[in-house]
């Protein structure tokens, strides 16, 4: 069995742990063919950024931090037990930014990516190189970023002059902690973008495509951006089952609610699935969400979504794999898709 | 009072430090002008090494960490107290080599000197930079790459077929102990190389000009041998005076005897005067080699060299400026290029 999942950060990465977690205590031939599942995990690159000259991916590292033991619990990203001495020598430089904290152990990553991205290895070659160092392999895990094209997500807000500026996705997030008031949400490099080796791949030939709960817009919003994915997600036959991120109209973590009010979408479970409308075939909601109206031939099961600890992420990602297994041939949106012509 | 200093690591650094002190304990008044007494620092950068995509220069790094106070006193280079989270993670990720030891302090200063290098500025620019953080101008000490273009020494070893094979110096000397016999010193990028800005004017203004106990092959002999530095030390009004690297015949650090070696020059204090005969004007050995042959018109005076600490090296720098002191007007060399024509 093949499964595919489209990954952010934090919300992303305990999910697919949790996903591991369920496949491995219910093996393949419970669902399906008896060969042990592979997961392909694709993760967003958007919030990647250059700091001190090294390269630094945010969401794939959560992924590989969560899945490889590493992550440190408390944040969900960087490394657990991390020192930081590095950078409060470079704040003595006058060397900042001070409010992204990258840790000395998590700094290796950066400093062996930066070196192997300069030697000319392509993004995808070295995030393998990175997964094998966290045993992604052993996992039946395999890490893709959605691109090895550059991109970056920039966040347009106000100026001191009454204008408007742009400034770099995490310096909105970690520095303003997306207090500032965001208009729209630029991605430098997305048009130019083009998906890395296996990705289309991936969703394509998947047995199933699995959202976690992450973030809609600058995280799973930015892997559809990327051309030939959104394609990929409405073409595939897998069915496509998604884990609200919000509950009861806010997010677990991070900060949903404030990318989704500039794009004028109802800051709901309901208005996340609206946005995948066009290839979105079941949708695990909490059951704070239960009632509210969903579009009519979704299939949509109410369950707790809370991931405590990595028990319940695991329990989740069971249900899920439940919602998808029980999915009738022919529902979802591919039945709309593929219905017969109106007379 | 203008003192122009060429120097390599670890001796030329506590040197260094020592003669700081000298002139604070002895104020310009005694040396001549009265001003605050200015000096210069010419570093060595051939034992430059680019390692895990970070540009690393052991040697000016030696220098600032001393001065300013934050060198690991008992290795004579990297910082105090410092740690090794980067290093151990990068192995684990299988980016070496291992057998340089840098901290996670230590690896901010290259951390910020890749990134200032990558945004243009020159190594000059960037050693100002790191100067000013180790205090180096309240010191009334500049310090100066004796070149910005990259060097980098390498030694000609034998391979295992008989045959020869270059490494970077660093190896030969870190990895290997200097225990593969060398046969040849070879400078990248040397012949082409420009002084950089300063260097050759603080050769030529300064009112004394000073080669601590440092390697007279990879250290002094590096220095020399950019292009114009020879010759304007030749040139320069200054008297030049020296403290041998070498006590007895043995370094009293490091490796010099096995970089002589290759040179045929003799492995002693009389054997390095030699390497300086164009322009040294005074030579301080250690009492162990007052009775050698050096050459007739040198004046030389005997010590003890041993720096064992702070006010043994303040010591030791207090008798090379008394040294330097006493020297005659037109003794040395310079009267002996400047004297009568032969009939």
């Amino acid at each position: 069995m093949q499964i595919t999942a489209l990954s952010g950060g934090v919300g992303g990465a305990r999910f697919v742990r949790g996903l591991v977690q369920a496949l491995a205590a219910s093996p393949g031939a419970s669902r399906g063919d008896g060969e042990p599942t592979q997961l392909t995990v694709v993760g967003n690159t958007g919030d990647d950024i250059t700091l001190f000259g090294l390269r630094v991916c945010p969401d794939l590292d959560s992924v590989l931090y969560t899945l490889g033991g590493g992550v440190d619990e408390d944040q969900g990203w960087g490394r657990a037990g991390d020192t930081h001495a590095l950078l409060a020598e470079l704040a003595k430089l006058g060397v900042g930014p001070e409010w992204f904290g990258l840790g000395d152990r998590d700094l290796a990553t950066h400093v062996a990516r930066s070196l192997w991205l300069g030697q000319g290895l392509s993004l995808s070659q070295v995030t393998e190189r990175l997964a094998r160092r966290w045993g992604l392999p052993e996992l039946g895990v395999r890490l893709l970023p959605v691109t090895d094209t550059p991109i970056e997500t920039h966040v347009v807000v106000p100026d001191e002059e009454g204008g408007e500026r742009a400034i770099h996705f995490q310096e909105w997030w970690v520095r303003h902690g997306a207090r500032l008031p965001a208009s729209a949400f630029t991605v430098a490099g997305l048009a130019q973008a083009t998906p890395a080796p296996g990705v289309l791949e991936a969703i394509r030939s998947a047995d199933l495509v699995v959202l976690p709960p992450s973030n809609p817009v600058v995280s799973i919003g930015i892997i559809l951006g990327v051309p030939g994915v959104r394609d990929a997600l409405r073409g595939t036959r897998a069915p496509v089952v998604g884990v609200s991120p919000l509950i009861g109209g806010r997010p677990v973590r991070g900060h949903a609610d404030a990318c989704l009010a500039p794009l004028g979408v109802e800051v709901s479970a309901a208005g996340v699935a609206g946005l995948y409308a066009d290839f979105l075939d079941g949708w695990l909601v909490d059951h704070a969400d239960a009632g509210a109206p969903y579009p009519s031939r979704l299939p949509v099961q109410a369950t707790d979504l809370l991931m405590r600890d990595v028990p319940g992420a695991t329990r989740l990602a069971g249900e899920l794999l439940d919602l998808a297994g029980g999915l009738s041939p022919g529902r979802g949106r591919r039945a709309v898709d593929a219905g017969p012509a109106a007379p």
